[in-house]
């Protein structure tokens, strides 16, 4: 089960997920002028972030937006990061957020669960539905030790739009996601006590993340919203469960890290070793705290 | 703006969108013997079935899905139909139902309006918000002659498990989408009096049907569910406006339809042209009828 191997991971090198949002624009221009492509670039600046700081992270999540930007070469890119994260004997979560139906969403399921563009977990989007849209990838959840992270709540402002929509029942959407999410759980679940069917959730508020962390007791959440997008240490706390069952990703903040140092841009790779490190101890400092 | 082209293409050839789902088992083993790679026969497959149909269809929409199945060769294919389409002449509608936030959905839009897959118009998930999600790609409808498809009630069976939820005023889930859809159309509307913000609508229900084309009827509809997924001429007529705001889609019923007839195999490309001309056929039937 890869909920145990993730869960691990969090115990022995802390919960930070690495977003390997990698837009070309990030890299120091000292850097990425020694390459022929973009995508060549983007590569080599990821193979140096995962190189310095994958043992004391979680995993990383490549952003796959960043790469199909860039087209064919991109999504080479983006095959070869995945290649060596694995290789480090790290875990990815490709962030692709798909979601179509029942033949399509086999074709997503073997796209990124096999194959060029292989990852460890991925996430999806449930809109149009558990049956189907979702079902496709269990195969590989059960059988193949991959994993998934549903779109329940997230941490933008547009997630107003729909997310918070009221049901009959008072009941918000991303909660009636949750549920059915919760339930899908159930067969999936590791030694860990959490699944590896798990949930997109934002860390954006206290109150909520408290309910939604006992609604969802069994699902390991992919918390975003850290750094860049406003949420701090202490927000993350109420999603996690003995400080685990979680990993909070950072992408901007970390990878990008050496445009807040006083640093040679080359050493971009030191400087997001050191973000991730202050990451993870704010993170722990709360957690005693909490305690 | 592309919604007048669009409506030009329904008029002058018909509302038939060919989707391109092109599983290489869909492709006749005679034919795709001849080539090195699984890419190279999906992209010579979909060549001759534009070839064959590209002047009796309004558009012809490729689903990304199958290509990413394929890795980075897919991809290839992938690109290279888009291309063939615009060489032809024609629209295509790049089924890629993404949806993610801000700096992620501009790098989707860069992606899917730009470079190696750049096509006509693009269909979108919309789960995280208008704002944010869907507005990235809305500079290009203005400025680029783009255009997007929003899902809002799709035609498979697990559509139930979300878009049906009813809020507090006893309105579905797809319909709150639908009405922000139609707000936002407006500042896009053709001279052909529809939007370049379009919605994708299953053809599954006359009543919903004829109710939702009245909440948006300013929006273009990609109409999933004809064939394969059980939808007739007949279910199609209520989600157009005199013949026209609506391309209606068929995949496997089209480019699978040599499977059906007792011809040669590699006569594949004709059998769709009889499938595209039978399907628009039958709907401009019905359209008389009505009438």
């Amino acid at each position: 089960m890869i909920a145990d191997k993730l869960f691990d991971a969090v115990k022995n090198q802390g919960p930070v997920c690495v977003g390997l949002d990698t837009d070309y624009n990030i890299i120091p221009h000292e850097f990425s002028k020694n390459y022929k492509t973009k995508g060549e670039a983007v590569y080599h600046f990821n193979k140096e972030i995962i190189e310095r700081t994958y043992d004391i992270v979680a995993c990383f999540k490549p952003q796959i937006a960043y790469y199909e930007a860039l087209g064919l070469e991109g999504l080479k890119a983006y095959s070869k990061t995945l290649k060596y994260i694995k290789k480090k004997g790290c875990l990815s979560i490709g962030d692709i957020k798909r979601g179509d139906i029942s033949k399509t969403a086999e074709m997503y399921a073997k796209a990124h669960f096999e194959g060029d563009f292989e990852g460890d977990m991925v996430t999806l989007n449930a809109y149009m539905g558990i049956n189907g849209s979702i079902e496709p990838f269990l195969d590989y959840v059960k059988d193949k030790d991959k994993g998934i992270f549903v779109l329940a709540r997230t941490s933008n402002k547009g997630a107003k739009d729909f997310q918070y929509l009221k049901n009959e029942q008072g009941e918000y959407l991303y909660e009636s996601v949750a549920k059915a999410l919760q339930n899908l759980s159930q067969d999936y679940i590791g030694n860990c006590g959490f699944s590896s069917v798990g949930a997109v959730v934002g860390c954006t508020n206290n109150e909520e993340g408290r309910k939604l962390r006992k609604q969802m007791s069994s699902l390991f959440f992919l918390i975003p919203g850290y750094g860049a997008q406003g949420g701090g240490a202490k927000d993350v706390i109420p999603y996690l469960i003995n400080g685990n069952g979680g990993v909070v990703n950072s992408s901007r903040g970390i990878i990008g890290a050496y445009k807040n140092c006083d640093i040679n841009p080359l050493d971009f790779g030191l400087a997001s070793r050191e973000a991730v490190i202050h990451m993870r101890d704010e993170i722990r400092a709360e957690l005693k705290n909490e305690k």
